[in-house]
């Protein structure tokens, strides 16, 4: 079988049953929807850091996870064989991309250029795969939020030496970014942020973080990795509070800063609802603000207060996500649906790596399946089209079209009675629209 | 088509397609499910307050709602009318239970005596319309919380006169309930509680309270009113700090209180989530220790930190609550699902109050399905069986027989090296148990 | 005594012991603290809406306000007695500022053309009395959201008549904050946002509501209105999710629609933790960013998720608001302290309204007092200085002074050992800094 | 100086002004205070897991805190080393108490047998320096959390293997704890509760639990351990739901399975907070229901959604919590303030740990002497008696005692007009409460 003991996933449809765990019921990568293959809409990617180190340790206990190369003892032995590990998880799932940070892949030195010795090691291994498997490099990023060093953060760092330290090694991890041909450049700035704010200097660090991402741009150009670069939003945790802490909040940051040209966004589920929102919402921002980049699909619990980065499952979750994406045309310029999740810390067999995996591949093959028919009905857009009807003509179109003033709106209305402007507005009939989403979702995949 | 503007609702099944708000997909009243007709699992309940009182304000803002019977202006002529709007609506759903406060059908006089006065009237009317159309009342109960007198609390008031009022009306409330044949009496303590700490003798309250329900259980007994006592638990909302928090402090009050023969528990899905709870888990609380006891069926937004009594439409939470009410065989002694709930502000036509019933029953009609199925298959029962085997025979069956000491397992124990304590550890695949409900969801609805 | 039956508020200091509610222990308005008198680091401001429209009704309860002029039945006699029962309580407090919406001071009638003429009966009396009591308009507004009109929006309400009646209703607030010299100008969302995803075209709303305030900042130039207008964020409540969530947000919003020049932000206490951030956090973001624009003094209850609209007493958060203050010269150009609050449901007396405003403006002069002496002795900022030292030259200054890239910064780290890299970390000591914040508020208020 | 590079820290009162950070302000040990040494109101314990085990890590970041003894390699010598450690820190701050998990002081082996044998050498040690320096034991427990063999519980485990490990290691504890003269004993459930409903026997796991207290409770009687029994709740963290939910739900398990004579709570502040409560509602909880054991003192944060175990600074809730010890008369039978805390991970250095607990101690004794004077003066007891006093006499007398029924209660009230019953009901001035507790803190801590 392999490295793992596992088949590699077929799909199966329904027939065998709801029962099936290790089998595809709804994602079959190259049956064409809405013009095209469901791989192609989804670009599924695999997480080094959860699915290959994350040993399901948690606040209060230790790694539950059994996987098959803990054998490996020495750290390079061990992340050189999780190479070989991971393109077959990889080909067995059917998923073509990953994404990793730096210090996911190899183990760090006492000095940066030890460090990047290591790496290349691994890289080198990686790119091998990579050719020999035609598996793709969604994103990387660099973990500038793990070591003690960076406790107070790297490019908001209050200290000038871990700043310069964080822009050596982002150095090296745009190099490998552009030698792996990876499509998208991620930043999740984990402990970029305030722990208190008595004793921080924000405008002073937010602006040192711009002159990094500046440098950081500069240095990409200089050596022609044109990867889409991202930043991805979440309000707290490890952090008190992060900089980034919604897409609204990123793009202002952008937009202040001088930096809409470079960035999008990568937007994580869990990251949505630890901020007050919907996942949905956070994509509409990104989608119509010309931001949408990547997804880093995962759930939460929204009655849970911490990042629970759960294999997403939720259909209801799914399918919104897979409306923007239609509507978008795609999940950003070269974004996927990385999953940024991990098996619960009960279900911490190898095995489980596969089963999970499954669950959020074949949750959002359901998401496109649903958002694809209710798109294809046209539910939604005849309904917006009605709700907004009246600045198609009239007096709404001298709102959009700008002739409007005060002035001419109010010579419109003073005497209009109570009556007929409760008459101009309509009813929602929103329980009925919750209740034919639940429809769409019987009806689309009862016959997928 | 009579006073309400909508014909009855008929099951359609699922032949009208998915958009169609006014006819039940799934809510078939007298097909059999696991040995019982539909209506007799679901025993749908219409609640007055909201259906008929709500006019849709919120903290910012006044009614929206259209009503036909606004057209009366006194308050005993709308009161009057309202009766047979009522039943009008019951049957046009096919609803055959309702639930209402004293408050809600009748105005309140300067006193008592005219108060109860005017409840007379329109229960003699409620009466007639009851015995003509065959519709039950499920559970009357008393606004204790809505008059400003009540600011503090009634049975919890620190001041006398106020409990004294309550107790004076509680008197006719139950009255009225025996009169009508409530088959349930519920409590919803809004008020019992407190604001701040400071100024509050917690302890004296409660035992107030305790002497309250106490009297309450020997006048119902005394005018052998028969009817199932319920507390419904709310964690604050109006009230900082409610005193019934949840399931587990309203039945450790019970407890405490001597009153377990006399209570049971009426739970509320957002009234759990205000507590950080799920739906489910209240549910399992109050099965597994006797205290089930009905339900309003409504649901909230995790994110949203206030009550919004929204019909019930997520199926996961139908699917999960009504599995509970497979397992108990019935939603209590004499429970049902009454709709607490109102539809949004922005739903506000007198058409919507069909089209968010027919939404409610219908997610819940399905969440039937959906349990049944997963019941037929054994599918929890084999996955709960086999994790809970070594429980059955050997050391675990000690334990459950009360034979087991801490010496007898420290003997065992003692020497079994770490690799066979992680051996009996087993995996719970959590994300192929999530996946499965998902496809359990597709293929119970799609068949139905 | 007057119309109310309170005496006017004195400063005592603390000569009458710590139970005396009726009189300033802290605020002293003459006083001269950091350069300016008390009143006028603090320009207190009455809220129009809470503090005599209020009947301290919540979702489940009816009024329980007590208030001398609830003896005048007729809607527009109670209107105009309640201008004279406002400048007693302004004079008897020592206030010195207040506000409203153009609906707190006059009932509605059927057509916008009738209500305006209320209104203007109202605005002449309260010109008349702010003449004679030298009492200013801190800032007027415009309620767009409680009328059932609303309640899908107003500027980004999906029907075009309400739009343009609300754009009629603006003009004609605008109009009067100019005659009364209005010193700000705010507006707050409560409808414009979204109730459900699904229907909504977010951008499309927001492009609609930019254009309203382009209009609005046209209108206000060509009358020459010259206030500062100021946005309220919210993130929610009543609406599910409101455009303006957090000061982020909405400088983000004025950013990408050239409204930078015209807008500042109006920050609340209450709404920052609705929005899951301090109040600290919302007024650092507008003034480093520059758009503080003024204070809606209130307090939540961070363990409850509505807006409570306390009265503040927290004093690490007026230490904390008055320190931003302090630091920023200013609320803002023209801003104050409105006291968007109502007392608590419980405390219903026509006194209390007295004793609750005691309380806020004693807690924020009592905030003054601490945040100076902290000032004085430069406690935060040595503090800082320390922090960010190794931004001052060396490396650090090349980080600042734009000189440094990728490359000069690797080239400075790469060699550096871990251990160097821990030394160049410093411990923030957090703990004593909160136990020094508590020391100074002992200090200053002892010695005050 | 000895181990670590701090003097004993000294009590100086106000006189070496607010930014002192290593010397006591307030606690001032043998100052009597309500007719007790503040020592012995306070009973301050050091809780070893977070002071000398605790890396300060976080789910994100390794460990960054610097301690003296990490240059012991050796896993047993690092044990033996930390115990001259503890020792001096205990001497050093003045506490005389200290708390720990077996799993803390020693290393675990393949088998519990190693592990108690290396347990055994580090109690001796222990034992040796209790003896040398009178530091007592405040209670010590056991970790069924962090090994993997407890992820899914342990009382609780569905895994019958993992339950008599559980029982065995248990055994002894209890003997370590009756060994050095544990006042009490605590067991805190972090496993106990379930990850998901679906795959979970509640009731079973619940009368698991309860089983296996009822051996603990046979055991110590057996082997003549009468330390004081604990349960201490918390909501969740790690587990998504634990049954100890809170204050209320722990009673309520106690009670129904026979087990309160035999314990009562260890109640912690940032527990309080996760499960929707304050520190003063849990207290006061288990101060009247009779269940107030002991304290594990630290601070959340309420806009955060973990635990975070913050030594404890805010004034507010140290003064509620020691109003409330004063009114019990002490912390339980044999409970003590134990810090269950942990400096920031920003804050770092070994003298953090003073600093910290200097903190820590400083604010619990000035929220005695705050709590000592509002009741001096009676405060809270006058406002109480003037609020409750109509149940002293008259109707609510006859509540009070029993001779109520609804029909004497009905008859006093039937004729009330409602303006009576409003004037019965009188406003609590909370505005003023709050801002009389701000001056009692100010002049309670100006004058110590
Ligand atoms: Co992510
Ligand atoms: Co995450
Ligand atoms: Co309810
Ligand atoms: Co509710
Ligand atoms: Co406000
Ligand atoms: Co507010
Ligand atoms: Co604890
Ligand atoms: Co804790």
């Amino acid at each position: 079988m392999g490295l793992w003991d596992v088949d590699k996933i077929e799909y199966v449809g329904r027939t065998k049953g709801p029962q099936e765990g290790l089998a595809f019921h709804y994602y079959d990568a190259d049956r064409v929807v809405a013009g095209k293959k469901m791989k192609d809409w989804l670009r599924f990617g695999v997480a080094w850091w959860h699915t290959f180190n994350q040993e399901l340790v948690d606040p209060f206990g230790t790694g539950t996870a059994h996987r098959p190369y803990y054998k490996y003892s020495d750290p390079m032995d061990q992340a050189l064989a999780k190479v070989d590990y991971a393109f077959e998880l990889f080909t067995k799932l059917g998923v073509e991309y990953f994404c990793f940070h730096d210090r996911d892949i190899a183990p760090e030195g006492d000095t940066l250029r030890e460090t990047n010795a290591n790496l290349d090691k691994v890289v080198d291994k990686i790119e091998e795969n990579m050719k020999a498997t035609g598996v793709k490099l969604l994103w990387n990023t660099s973990s500038l939020f793990t070591n003690p060093r960076f406790v107070s953060g790297a490019a908001t760092s209050p200290f000038a030496d871990i700043y310069a330290y964080a822009a050596g090694q982002l150095k090296k991890s745009l190099e490998i970014g552009k030698r792996l041909g990876a499509e998208n450049y991620v930043f999740w700035g984990g402990r970029e942020g305030y722990e208190n704010l008595w004793n921080t200097e924000m405008k002073r660090e937010t602006d040192h973080i711009a002159k990094f991402f500046h440098m950081c741009a500069d240095y990409a150009k200089e050596i022609g990795f044109d990867a889409q670069f991202l930043i991805e939003p979440k309000p707290k945790e490890p952090t008190l509070h992060q900089y980034d802490f919604d897409a609204a909040t990123a793009i202002e940051f952008l937009r202040s800063h001088d930096l809409t040209d470079v960035f999008k966004l990568n937007l994580e589920g869990n990251h949505a609802n630890l901020a007050g929102h919907t996942y949905q919402h956070e994509i509409r921002v990104a989608r119509e603000n010309g931001f949408l980049g990547s997804l880093d699909a995962n759930q939460g619990d929204k009655l849970i207060g911490w990042d629970m980065d759960e294999f997403p499952t939720d259909l209801y979750e799914t399918v919104a996500v897979m409306w923007e994406v239609l509507q978008a045309g795609s999940i950003g310029p070269h974004g996927g649906l990385n999953f940024d999740a991990k098996p619960r810390r009960t279900s911490f067999y190898a095995e489980d790596l596969f089963r999970s995996h499954v669950a959020g591949m074949d949750s959002y093959a359901a998401g496109l399946l649903v958002a694809d028919k209710m798109n294809r009905d046209g539910f939604i857009q005849d309904l917006m089209a009605e709700r907004y009807s009246s600045y198609d003509s009239g007096i709404g179109a001298t709102i959009e079209n700008g002739t409007a003033t005060l002035a001419s709106l109010e010579e419109y209305a003073i005497d209009k009675p109570q009556s007929e402007l409760i008459a101009a507005t309509k009813s929602d009939h929103l329980e009925s629209v919750k209740a034919t989403i639940n429809n769409y979702i019987v009806d689309a995949l009862a016959e997928a």
